[in-house]
């Protein structure tokens, strides 16, 4: 089995890491010559181009390039490949992502591997990053088994927790879990940010520790990737976003109003609650 | 210089235990017999007692009870305070608090450490856990000079960096940091709970991993500490809460509209404007 991968960075070049330590092929296509020098001199691929011709021989092909890419990409490799090759990718949304790339290809499957670091590229790569952290399979009804199969068994290599879910079912998880948290966090540095009393916002920033450095984590980050999010994810982000202003209002409302018992009955069932996320 | 501690938990511990490393006198005041047991044995303080009445000895006395037991507590200890003794808090507010306790005791200065770890309890208490963590001194206009100057001095030797402001200046600040991310932390964890379909719910349970862990951490914290934050710092959090949700609504605006380039401005702005508060 010859596996295949597109975009030579954080992802891609874990991916690639952890397959050849178990003795798969992997060929690897960026479009950097310098990445793919890398990615053969760290031991990421056996085999690297910016050609995706490199492809023709490939089983399985993982498309890991940022999501605006994914579909285009899939475009451009199609003449390249074997009639059974299996194609999945790596992308953050799952709902267009999936529709668009069965249609361009039957033997397509949806996937997004829950893992990541700070540091982003290929010369972050590790092996490991994929061992007991989640991954998702979203495959369409239309999608071959063979497909869902053995996509299946490779990732399961990784060390993953696989789940399967549609790609609609995918993206509402995700905007609550990831997306909204963006969303939030970057109000709160956008909030505090406008502070118009000079004192009191160097004060704040001065006095920030650890609950504000956690809370504003993922909306300090990457931009491009937030805006992906909000793009793709749309529909599903707008759903959570709503309801929880809801919830922030409700919050509004006890502190504005003295409802004292009201606040600790929600205080205490998420203190509870958010058990049931942090295994 | 006797320096006494009322409340030995975690902080009133950490304060005892750096005291008496650099061979200051420590007595302390747990309203628990067995607490007073321990922070003998750990090396807390030189002498304890359930009794304020040996504090009559003690130049500088921190209290370290709960917010909602610091007026009450400094109450009951005046009769048995020298006259020139100082006493101050480590409470988390600070309008109110500064207010009555000035009142009851003329030389009377508040304060409040930035230090903290998920563990309580006087057992948690360890050396040093005050080294290069801000130490905001909120002194009134009518506070007596000599006081703040001897608490900054015997605070200098914690190894903190100090900051000076007003008891309102001081409630401001903590309300952007520490108390609104608290409340946008709960509804988040709150939303996520009010998903309806069980599928999407269980699945983002499952998918949930560092983002959501660090943005739900501060609102999965303890619901006292939440529930006293909202009721002693109503009016500074209820105008952080405002003006937060204004943030949010002008994001939700943005994605709902598909107004990329706003979104990205802000997305970009947060990712710059946050590295102020991560020193």
């Amino acid at each position: 089995m010859k596996i295949g991968i597109i975009g030579l960075g954080l992802i891609g070049g874990c991916l690639g890491l952890d397959f050849r330590s178990q003795a798969y092929k992997v060929l690897g296509v960026s479009r950097q010559q310098s990445t793919c020098d890398i990615a053969v001199e760290k031991g990421v691929v056996d085999e690297s181009s910016t050609s995706l011709e490199l492809l023709a021989t490939a089983d399985l092909i993982f498309i890991c390039t940022p999501i605006h890419l994914l579909v285009p990409t899939l475009e451009k490799l199609t003449p390249y490949l074997k009639p059974q090759a299996i194609v999945t990718d790596v992308g953050s949304v799952k709902g267009a992502i999936v529709a668009n790339c069965s249609r361009l290809w039957p033997n397509f499957v949806g996937g997004h591997p829950m893992a990541g670091k700070t540091e982003q590229g290929i010369n972050a790569a590790q092996l490991g990053l994929f061992v007991n952290t989640p991954y998702l399979i979203t495959p369409l009804e239309s999608t071959p088994h063979f497909a869902v199969k053995i996509l299946t068994e490779i990732v399961e290599k990784l060390g993953c927790q696989i789940y399967y879910s549609s790609p609609e079912e995918h993206d509402r998880a995700v905007a609550w879990i990831s997306h909204l948290p963006v969303m939030i966090s970057t109000s709160l540095i956008q909030a505090c940010a406008e502070e118009q009393d000079l004192n009191i916002r160097q004060l704040a920033e001065n006095l920030a520790s650890s609950g504000f450095r956690d809370t504003s984590r993922v909306g300090g980050g990457n931009p491009e990737l937030g805006l992906m999010m909000a793009k793709y994810n749309r529909q599903a982000l707008l759903i959570s976003l709503t309801n929880y202003r809801q919830n922030l209002d409700e919050i509004i409302d006890y502190i504005a109003g003295e409802k004292w018992q009201e606040l600790e009955k929600i205080l205490v069932s998420s203190n509870q609650y958010r058990d049931n996320f942090i295994q």
